[in-house]
């Protein structure tokens, strides 16, 4: 009686219930449903079996299948720790564009960088009540925070940086960063500093340690030593690069020929600053980044370009497919990038 | 009856009622709601002459007298032209201060530029129901949308250009571009060409007609005269910027030994296009621009500053205060900017 209840409910789109799939993939219901919500806390082996045995079964989920016909609120959260960064700008703008065309709305929770009062926005009036489905963008994490997403029970897709166990599309840091670094070897040069992201390590965030990982092994491949001395840090800003600039430059000893910078915009203010100081790009220097920011192109930077407006409009699209009931549609995905040669590299001069 | 029914909803805040305010001040308690909620149609005067009648019966708004007690979504509508251009990114992080530290939500509308799709923005579904209060962010608007506008019956507050007959929060252009110009006046500077922004005729927006009067009326009053040929358009991107500065210096003649950008993205523009082409800043051309954009300290931009993050904060809590009941807190209020002398602006080499 319930059963029926329940399928009528589902309003008709096919015979098979949720207890059917879940007694064929030999697992609770709640799996089940977890699984074609794409939420964590199912491994990616259950959830293909029960996607694979849900497929066999021809069961449909609609919108009360996923537990959500009722309190729709057709708003998407989309959660920040910036929004005037170039990054997190343009995935806002990704997603809105999407959520539009299908008459959602965007809830915007930006955490505001690290510190103060990021916990509330994670607080059940802010995040689990008010919002169908929620897109998390690239952030450092705190482990309650990473603790509440996995609990939500809403679906949900992380854009940018790897948050575990849940989906999520990016580009592949490792190689992004391996392009650039190659590319820097392949002109000639073998004395090249690192300029990368914050390293926060009692947060869950592992672009900026990606990044250094690939800056290290094409460097130790191609038979090049990395020197202490020319490994600077910033936190992604232009500000940070300038004074990363400053520092490096300051050093006594050798000089290096080319900095591999972690983003574009710690790459333009080492570029910035280079110039104040009488310091050529790319004759003294040569500059790569990651990103293809919006002024990459006026600078003449050479960079590893990403587009984060696509890879936030596919999460949501992704988002929207799964509350329109289209099982299996939040999955993880590389987004890609390319290397883009412009006026900031060439051969070093000897 | 009635009344005593209605005023024991206000919460007994007060003895007055809103029939009191509307007779004491002659007109309609429609036009009391109106000119205590801060919203559009009812004239300035009309409103001081209520606001101070209010004021000398003691008459306190709460949340009923606004007539927002029921269907309260706790959410604050930012409507915007773009997302990923520095103004707007800073006004929605400053929005977002506010609304976070009053337990609000945003909820962000973002028109995507000028052309498809706006109007439905505009519809009673995306707009009007689902939230408290609207902010929104300086754009061109069509007639359409403007008549939307001066409808809408919740507190609105525009900021960074004039909306006709709405509250308004935002630098005085015309002085802002004034400092601008007459600092390269002050250096010396006698042949100053122009580029301003879009000026789409068709639409309500007031910005870019200001700075060019602006820049105008200062040099006709310097005895400058200001050539069509040096009168150059950009649509406030760097992109712009480079595009211009290029059309501007292919022309035969003379060329002019300083500009004034309307945006300091545009002037950013101009920058990196001379130096690729070997034009000096600020030794054959100073630049000057208009915003303080987070890259200006970097490149060395001289500019007028302004604060889109503070006069959205401000909107923002004028929003909150006049939903939590604090009579007449929405009132238009100019914005502060400043003259920031920095490296890309000299007197004329001769």
């Amino acid at each position: 009686m319930a059963r029926t209840s329940e399928r009528s409910q589902r309003g008709g789109h096919s015979g098979v219930s949720i207890e059917d799939v879940a007694a064929a993939a030999g697992v609770s219901t709640a799996t089940v449903s977890r699984a074609v919500r794409g939420l964590p806390r199912v491994s990616p082996a259950t959830r293909q079996k029960i996607l694979d045995v849900a497929g066999d079964l021809g069961y449909v989920a609609s919108s009360s299948a996923s537990g959500l016909a009722t309190g729709r609120t057709k708003t998407i959260g989309v959660l920040a720790p910036f929004v005037s960064r170039w990054f997190f700008s343009k995935a806002i703008e990704g997603a809105d564009r999407e959520l539009h065309a299908r008459n959602y709305n965007l809830s915007l929770f930006n955490l505001g960088g690290h510190g103060s009062n990021r916990e509330r926005l994670f607080s059940k009036t802010m995040v689990y009540k008010q919002i169908d489905a929620l897109l998390v963008l690239c952030m450092a994490l705190t482990h309650e925070e990473l603790e509440h997403l996995q609990k939500i029970d809403i679906p949900l897709v992380v854009v940018g940086g790897h948050v575990e166990e849940c989906a999520y599309i990016g580009i592949d840091d490792y190689a992004a960063a391996s392009t650039a670094v190659r590319h820097l070897i392949d002109l000639g040069h073998r004395d090249i500093a690192l300029l990368h992201g914050d390293d926060e390590t009692d947060l869950n965030f592992d672009v900026p340690r990606v990044r250094i990982l690939a800056f290290k092994d094409v460097m130790t491949a191609a038979g090049l030593p990395t020197r202490p001395e020319w490994d600077e840090w910033g936190d992604f800003t232009v500000r940070s690069g300038q004074a990363a600039f400053r520092r490096l430059w300051s050093k006594p000893g050798a000089k290096p020929t080319a900095i591999f910078c972690a983003s574009d915009e710690m790459a333009m203010g080492v570029i910035f600053e280079a110039s104040r100081l009488g310091v050529r790009v790319p004759e003294d220097l040569s500059v790569v980044g990651i990103d293809n920011h919006d002024f990459a192109e006026a600078v003449g930077l050479t960079t590893v370009g990403q587009r984060p407006d696509e890879q936030a409009e596919l999460a949501t699209k992704m988002l929207l497919d799964e509350l329109d009931g289209q099982v299996g549609s939040v999955q993880s995905a590389v987004a890609p990038h390319e290397l883009i040669v412009r006026r900031t590299t060439a051969p070093p001069q000897f």
